[in-house]
């Protein structure tokens, strides 16, 4: 919705991997949710499971459907029939702009991308992504869920050398949406806010249960706000590798803050963000949309 | 050659992988041989490097250019503009009856392959492939170098459920081309015969050089004998895990010939073969081209 | 001289591990100190080197000596005969009270101690050990220098079911020596206090040098404050996993702090103390010795 | 029974670590058996685990005793009260000439000892081991029981740079004993011979039963005979490492035969031997005892 909704972006495809729940249904519920903010987009379907790992979904979050809560219509959007990694290739290939690439889930269909298409690799901008934490996991101790779910995918993204911009629990977790925001989008009004609403009443439900703190992270947008808006954010550049063969530290997104390894910036890291000014980019962009 | 002059193969594509040398030129030897040996096919440009680590090229063996010793003309052959993957998987999706992947390097291309078209697994028939081993490697003591170049994609290949023969150093080795058997290939005299004949000598020198028996091992070759004729090998089902973590053992394909672990099997582990039957196979079918 | 000046503490032996210099290096700095500081205790020469690791000193913080910046004249006190590991063994099967170990250093000895003597767990009150932290360390970006130096020991200490208290990083970087704080020490004239003086001012410039703010943590200090103090300092309780195979996170301590691994607890981390009080404590120390 | 037997070996002390079964199990066998063939020695009891792993005995190879099939009365001997691991040191530490260790069980004891001790290295003259394999495991497809059991352990006795002599599976599966060899001893009438007959008799079942050979291969007598008389072995020196990191590798002994690693040789590998020769040793060694 912020993506469509904002004004700022020209959003050349959806693509869906499995992560949150099955490839099936998540897809099915970006098609759904598209139609239901009235707007259209290519949307191609991904991968269906972690390169090297069992898919294992965020089902206690997102529920059976990927989406609990919100009451949407099948869609009247046909699915591009091409895989998510050559409708990535073809745009790339084709824009006489560079792209950039907004993964807000595991990182399989980048993975593959790149290492299909290297040669596009220059093509892309940057991949403004979800994902990982310097300090603190969701998953484990220390591993954040996008990145855990598909580690070797990380990795092969992270060292891709295209630019990566990773927004991690460090600031998601301080995207927090209140009952007070929550309102506000409802008394909009429109089709697009009664969606929003619904969608986040739900979604709070699973953190306000669960911290003391009586807001709800909304990770995914932290991405997409970036990519609109990267001066509201506090970020660091620095090195960070991804943990693919550790015990009790798989999944890990290893950040060298204090340039301790000597390695080249390949993350810029982002840290904070100034919370109510991405509340009201959401509401806005809601706001815009039917 | 032998794939192609056997006559009892239908050769859909050729597509080729970074891994004895450069993506660029193996690409460039199997055009020029394709022509060399006047046919045509489909050739595809796969993979340029592994999936997740550097590229580390059997340069030694091989020569500067991946096929020392040979001189070959600039192809007529125009590759196809699709990527590897790609072309397997029309392939695949179009074919009536089901088709036989035969890798003989690395298996970058065949891992993504099945991770970004799992719905095509079904129609192939099974994976012929030269790698692994399950006692003595040739690039550590225990792997062997087309596994080790990319165990993470082996490893995929190896889970993916689809079934594998694996024609490795344990039956390569003992596929031996001895100084006679160039010289019968020699003796044909078809155009064909005269560029066997000079891989043959070059590549032989390698071998003749390093080990005590005067014979060198004509790797790939099993593969392709084995989809033409099973049963000149002695071969055994069991399960073969790769190994992607270990310090000393990466990239070991580790095959559970005595049934220790108690999983299903999952690989055909080819142990044995009539060198004898596989030299006149080859000469038979180099006598059939140009 | 906390440990021996608190009056708080019947220190029953010391014994020494190689790590932040050679084993030979630590154990005169620990006699010669001892001497300086006009006590005598038992002390034992422990471990030279991690028990799979190579030895990898701090020579770069304290020096090529181990103590550097401190004039101190040779021991008279003549150390055990007895390896540090069967001095430890001793005194824990001869006490009539259980036992508190007190490591600073590598975890290498406590190791050994209770690989070779498993009966005598139950007679160790608990390890308050100087090592790990929960976010952030000082050789790599997760792992911090007592721990990374001997990852292996520290896992069989972790694993041991001896109670731990972990003061790492997390607490140890906020026990700040001040300039202010060592002109203290300074002013009080006994020849411990100008040892301590001496040392704290080296090791002052090491940090003064590197951080925006003008102190020095003292680690090991908080260990044997601890000891003496409990109620000084904050802390947690959780389940703590060393990391021992991970690529990018060797030697990290993972501390399942919201307890999402659903693992008994075997450690309390140290999160935070009274810097005050420590200081006055170590000042009141200091000027009780000769 | 071989070692006291043979009359060229002075043994100096037995000592026991869990494995085969518990310490405790095992230590109690050791001093019956003792007792039971009429000789005496230090006994001392060593490790009760691995160094890291949790103990997973080999009860149903040898049975709910650790060695099941026989009867023996309770032991006259009394066992030392130190630790394995002093007991070798203090052998070690006064010994005249250079001792040989030949542990026939995991290695932990002799881990401890090299990381307590390595001032007394250079007193070993070496250790003649029974444990892991160039080819082929008998707990995971390929790694040996006691190296499996406690492969750090067998690491660091590997890099402790005392010269080893590996006798594993490679040797030990060829070193069988056979019905007939078994009746030669039970032939013999000497109550150490009525000993040996019933061990191997039970011994023996549990490998009838499984292979297609009858014989039951005599593992631990080969590293004893090797002490005696290493003439009737066939070995090679070369680099072996101990994997402690691999999924599906964990505790291999991957032996560098083809000295592709460049590395300095730190064992000699025991590939064959005189099975003959082994047997009429093992005879007349029993024959010599009460």
């Amino acid at each position: 919705m912020l993506a469509f909704g904002s004004g700022e972006l020209e959003v050349e495809a959806v693509t869906t991997c499995a992560g949150n729940q099955t490839q099936e249904k998540v897809h099915r519920n970006a098609l759904r949710l598209l139609s239901g903010i009235g707007v259209s987009a290519i949307v191609a379907r991904g991968a269906n499971r972690p390169l090297m790992r069992e898919l294992s979904t965020a089902g206690s979050v997102h529920g059976e459907s990927g989406l609990d809560g919100v009451e949407l219509e099948e869609t009247t959007i046909k699915p591009s029939e091409s895989h998510a990694v050559e409708v990535i290739a073809d745009i790339v290939r084709s824009s006489r702009e560079k792209v950039t690439l907004v993964p807000i889930g595991p990182l399989t269909n980048i993975a593959l991308f790149v290492s299909m298409y290297p040669e596009l690799k220059a093509s892309v901008d940057s991949i403004i992504m979800m994902g990982g934490a310097c300090r603190g996991g969701n998953v484990t101790p220390v591993a954040e869920f996008n990145i855990k779910t598909d580690p070797e995918a990380a990795e092969i993204v992270f060292s891709s050398g295209i630019p990566i911009v990773m927004c991690g629990l460090d600031v998601t977790r301080k995207a927090l949406v209140y009952a007070d925001d929550i309102r506000r989008i409802g008394d909009m009004g429109n089709r697009s806010a009664k969606i929003a609403c619904q969608i986040l009443k739900k979604y709070s439900e699973f953190y306000y249960g669960k911290t003391s703190i009586a807001g709800a992270p909304i990770h995914d947008a932290c991405a997409v706000a970036y990519a609109i808006a990267p001066e509201m954010f506090t970020s660091l550049e620095c090195h960070v590798d991804v943990e693919t063969k550790g015990i009790h530290t798989d999944g890990q997104t290893v950040a060298d803050m204090e340039g301790r390894l000597g390695k080249q910036p390949n993350a810029r890291v982002v840290l904070d963000l100034d919370r109510e000014r991405l509340i009201d980019m959401i509401i806005s962009a809601v706001g815009r949309l039917e």
